[in-house]
């Protein structure tokens, strides 16, 4: 995207973002170097942040502006040798970083103390978003702390906003109490509860391609479609993080966030515009029509296995799980949507660690075509749109074989990801929208609780429940497999390609 | 698609044809030449032809089975050398052509001397077909001869059919007097009225396109459709054929056979079955449905001007065009069809001699999408099917622009034609068909009545009336884009590519 004969200058035009300060919470921390930093990177490269633009760093270490600079630039130059990372460009372009890092002040102070408040209104003028990049335990306390300095206040034309990261709650009753004790010092429309699943651009994508084609609008129905699957698999395990995942699980980390925003994007009615309250008035009737999937769920947690052939221990011997813990690393669920649009199609989900591959997608399976002119020979269609890794769309079609017999060839139209597509970790987008105070990529209080309110039931029914096994590697729990056959359906194997 | 290590061999199994003699009446015509041999010769390397293949030559010339093989093996060799043919093989395959040429046998007869059509009698013995690859001024006396020496007796199990080419007919009266004169020696079912545009593996494509994937089926109405354009441009002018062409003209030489025919494979309801009387029930109903074009209709007249950049003389100027002609080289017409699929959509035909492109196409434009959400930037979506030359679709959608703005690009969806498709000069699976007794892709005597009972108060409108001129070279005559812009339509620009 940068062109490295072109030093990076301030964007202009309508495709720039206002002047603002960046200010982040947990500027130490694993997201804010992995993704914030590389996707402000991003954006300047393709000219969309303005030269008013400044980023404060927020955390307990003490540090000062060059010592985290410095740091910053390493890790960045790091990336370039990691390709495991998010973030993996050739080479750093060193006016776009130079962009970024002279714009970087930081700043030591502790998140539940009113002093680092008080420090920062003296730093702060003008417009600012505060990106709550900590643990979940910190977001009531910081925008309590935002609130009472008068940090929020949106006055002489300033806006003052707050994204905040995932978990919102870990069910309904502490979503609303979150929701609850934000709004006492923000407005909903200061809150961007961000969910980065929506910053890959095949999930944007979605609505382009349903709402903007007329040769793909009409088949999308349940009158034309028989079932959908979004699938988000990986392959690693819990990686360090089970203090926090054994009291998470599979359902509450993937299932009422990403999962529903892909069902969202793919299920919901077209929205009245594409204003961000329009749109998420949209998505909160999607989620207000899911049914309740007790019955229709599946849960597993993987154990012994192998992954890329190596031995993998199962997770009830990873580091900090509980011997007999009950925590599901693998969730299936069918869900039936109460809309005019879905009479009948199941929906059917599923994520999990260790699986056979990485693959987020969703795919459409239509059903067979009116006539039976062609017999068995008609594979029903199927759309495919691939999230990650890579991004694009391919649907299988049948076409005539070629030559005198009237006998049908699978065939496949694709359309791959452009490949001048801004170099995303997925942040960059969402990030952007924020600076603009476009709300339609986050989610709105309503859209959260309507969220857990739909898994709330089976949160409780598998408290304490038993949890099938599948090995580390596979595609998930026989379970999951009985699920859909019983309606005739199957999963997309993971490892086919 | 002949392996030149393989000799061929008479094929077996059901994709092989039955033991049939095919006697070719015009051995020496220029279509036995250039396109049936050819297609024979495919057809055997493809493993289609049985043992018991065999083809009868008949032409008023003297010649010899083996002065007829010679000639027609030299010609056949010729086409290597030869990229202005059809068929332009990069090497003949010596056991392919010799399956196709010890099989070839040279009558010389009269086709109007009742002694040609006894001395068959002698020759025949089981299956055959006769091909009429003359000029129409002898279909009604050859079909006479047949049926009087008893040749189109089907007795013993043996089946005896007559293939008829084009022209059949100059309007209705004529039309519908050729075919009471043939059924009195032969009954419909033994009656194959060629267009060789159905021979096209994209447009015997377009019935498993529509009728065998539901992602596309539902969008196929006018609830979704703007309109359809079915484009038919050559470059060539009349190229020593202004004698026929002057009588002829492009509206019949073209529209109520070829361009009818693409009409009705897209427009055509779907069919009980893929029985050949199904598929002929259905597009006789569209047919039928044709609304007469009168004043909806265009007719021009190439003038001077230029193709690949050498000057070309103007019709009037061409060998054998009377000076003050009125005969048109060029008709475009906005047709309705009254079926309730259709409503309100206008199917744009145009078709003519010394255009700017050569290119048969099918082009269905698709409404604007339902919701305004993209506002302008939503271009309506084309669906492209090319016939002629290539094959393949090429469907044009919206998508999100990737970056973090929600704005659409234009994409393009293709599927191409198989590259290991028949190696086809378009009658290929014609003739398959025709030796297999399946007529779903010939004309049948209703089919092309009701085609002339369109066209015919066009014909008769047309009588002396002034042709519009237009530049050898160009995209046709003002006349035909006012047809479409004062609907907000426009053809496809043919130069653009």
């Amino acid at each position: 995207m940068q062109d490295s004969e072109t030093p990076a200058t301030p964007g202009t035009g309508p495709s720039v973002a206002p002047a603002c300060t960046l200010v982040v919470f947990g500027a130490k921390g694993d997201l804010t170097q992995r993704l914030l930093m590389p996707a402000l990177y991003n954006l300047a490269g393709a000219g969309h942040l303005p030269a008013g633009f400044r980023v404060v760093g927020v955390d307990h270490n003490e540090n000062t502006d060059a010592g985290w600079r410095e740091a910053l630039t390493e890790t960045m130059q790091g990336f370039t040798r990691d390709d495991t990372a998010e973030f993996h460009p050739d080479r750093i372009d060193e006016a776009t970083w130079r962009f970024v890092c002279e714009r970087l002040r930081y700043h030591t102070g502790d998140f539940d103390a009113p002093e680092t408040y008080r420090a920062l209104d003296g730093i702060l003028d003008g417009s600012a978003i505060f990106y709550l990049a900590v643990s979940a335990r910190f977001f009531g306390p910081v925008i309590d702390h935002l609130g009472a300095a008068g940090l929020l206040d949106e006055t002489d034309g300033r806006f003052r906003r707050v994204v905040v990261e995932k978990p919102f709650g870990s069910d309904l009753a502490s979503a609303r109490a979150l929701n609850a004790r934000i709004l006492k010092s923000a407005r909903e429309e200061q809150i961007f509860r961000i969910d980065h699943f929506l910053g890959k651009e095949t999930v944007q994508g979605i609505l382009a391609l349903r709402f903007a084609n007329r040769l793909i609008e009409p088949a999308w129905t349940g009158e034309h479609i028989d079932f959908i699957e979004i699938t988000a698999a990986e392959t690693i395990g819990v990686e360090g993080r089970a203090r926090f995942y054994e009291t998470t699980g599979a359902l509450r980390d993937m299932v009422p966030n990403h999962l529903f925003q892909l069902l969202c994007m793919i299920a919901m009615e077209a929205p009245a515009s594409l204003d961000a309250e329009a749109v998420r008035d949209a998505k909160a009737a999607l989620i207000a029509a899911i049914r309740p999937p007790v019955g229709d769920a599946v849960r597993g947690q993987y154990g012994a296995g192998r992954e890329d052939g190596r031995p993998v221990p199962g997770y009830r011997d990873e580091a900090d799980v509980a011997a007999g813990s009950l925590t599901e690393t693998y969730v299936a669920l069918s869900l039936a949507i109460d809309t005019p649009r879905w009479q009948g199609v199941p929906f059917y989900l599923r994520t999990g660690k260790r699986l056979a591959r990485r693959r987020t997608e969703i795919a459409i399976h239509f059903k067979r075509p009116h006539a039976e002119l062609f017999g068995v020979g008609a594979a029903p269609n199927v759309l495919r749109l691939f999230v990650d890794p890579g991004s694009g769309l391919a649907g299988s079609l049948n076409v005539k074989r070629p030559g005198p017999a009237m006998a049908l060839d699978p065939a496949v139209a694709t359309l791959n990801g452009s490949a001048d597509a801004l170099p995303g970790v997925g942040y960059e987008s969402l990030l952007f929208d924020a600076m603009k105070g476009d709300g339609s990529l986050f989610q709105r209080a309503d859209m959260i609780e309507g969220a857990w309110a739909v898994v709330d039931s089976l949160i409780a029914a598998w408290k304490d429940a038993p949890v099938a096994d599948y090995p580390a590697g596979s595609d998930g729990p026989v379970a999951a497999d009985t699920l859909l056959n019983r309606r005739g359906h199957a999963w997309t194997p993971l490892p086919a390609e």
